[in-house]
């Protein structure tokens, strides 16, 4: 492997301040709000992505928040989506993400490999004290179409001009996963959680408890 | 509008015998496991067709079963999967849809659209008596990718011969109301269950609480 694309919500940011957010809204929806706005924000991406109606991550956001709170009939205020809103910009790394990308900066080319758009991501990058340590911070807005298109995993090998077998691909997301290894990347699930694998037909090289388990 | 075009599952047949089925295989678990299960066949839908790893809609469905299963812990047997399964194949017709397709189709061609492979189909039609009833069954499996992708709604204007602004478009699915009104059908929401829509950039023509409301 010459190249390392990380997966960034979830697997280098840790979304868990978004959960507490939603709880200090809405009082005891905290935890199921907060799961319906995950799982509407990539059902959107995908169903956007095959209608062939891209809209930013923000946007797509921002959508599914919007359905969570009416599903639930909580009234969400313009100032309260704002806030909720911002709380993606301030995530904050895993704690071990910082010493393991050190680690791995040494040997290989890093980059990062998002449905979030540019201004979603670099606040996270420059927050977290990260700048330098990626080669590209690559957003699916490049392609205007979500992951798991191979369109969007191409843009790894075309920036870092390597072969797409010459570079390893981990996210938490199994389905991110799947599509990784579907398009060709060598895969490693970080599995935090004990999450069940989806059945879409592949298996990652090494399923990992943290960041911190990837050798070099 | 020359033609009116359905959407099969949950909009002309009821999935609720495939619920109380679940609930008899897992008691206590039949609500949950279902929701997961129909979740997850529609993830896998997606996923499957931004992979471009089409697989039916059988296997599909099966995958979604055996996820729903071990992500809680539930031992699936060979012969529970089976009689799972074939629930598929025996779904009713909502009450009112014999005499609402025989209203319309004194003055349309009436076609099926669905992600449903032709052998999941065809049973479903000949046991509700709706043999001739049809101008055209048609399943995505002929182009090999899913709803809400244009492709799939392609085939109706291309086996009817009519435009698509001429064709109505039937679904209890707001996310495939949005895709087929996004592709350029007059779309109509049967919403049963006084359910949010998805804000996908698109409305239906209009809301319906049953099939029966549909007007020539």
């Amino acid at each position: 492997m010459k190249a390392i694309v990380f997966d960034a919500y979830g697997t280098l940011f840790d979304v868990h301040s978004v959960v507490a957010a939603c709880e200090r809204e809405f009082p005891g929806h905290g935890a199921a709000l907060s799961r319906e706005w995950r799982a509407k924000q990539l059902e959107y991406t995908w169903l956007r992505s095959l209608m062939g109606r891209y809209q930013d991550f923000w946007r797509v956001t921002e959508d599914a928040l919007g359905f969570a709170c009416r599903a639930r009939s909580l009234p969400l205020s313009a100032e309260a989506s704002t806030r909720l809103m911002e709380g993606y910009l301030q995530l904050t790394a895993f704690p071990e993400a910082g010493s393991a990308l050190s680690a791995l900066r040494a040997s290989h080319k890093l980059c990062i490999l998002s449905n979030g758009s540019p201004r979603m991501l670099d606040p996270l990058v420059a927050n977290a004290g990260l700048q330098g340590v990626f080669a590209h911070v690559l957003s699916v807005d490049a392609v205007k179409i979500y992951k798991p298109s191979p369109l969007v995993y191409e843009l790894a090998p075309t920036h870092l001009g390597f072969d797409r077998r010459d570079i390893g691909f981990v996210s938490s997301n199994f389905w991110d996963v799947s599509g990784a290894a579907s398009f060709g990347f060598q895969t490693f699930w970080i599995n935090r959680t004990g999450a069940v694998p989806d059945p879409l037909g592949y298996s990652p090289v090494a399923t990992l408890t943290s960041l911190a388990e990837l050798r070099a």
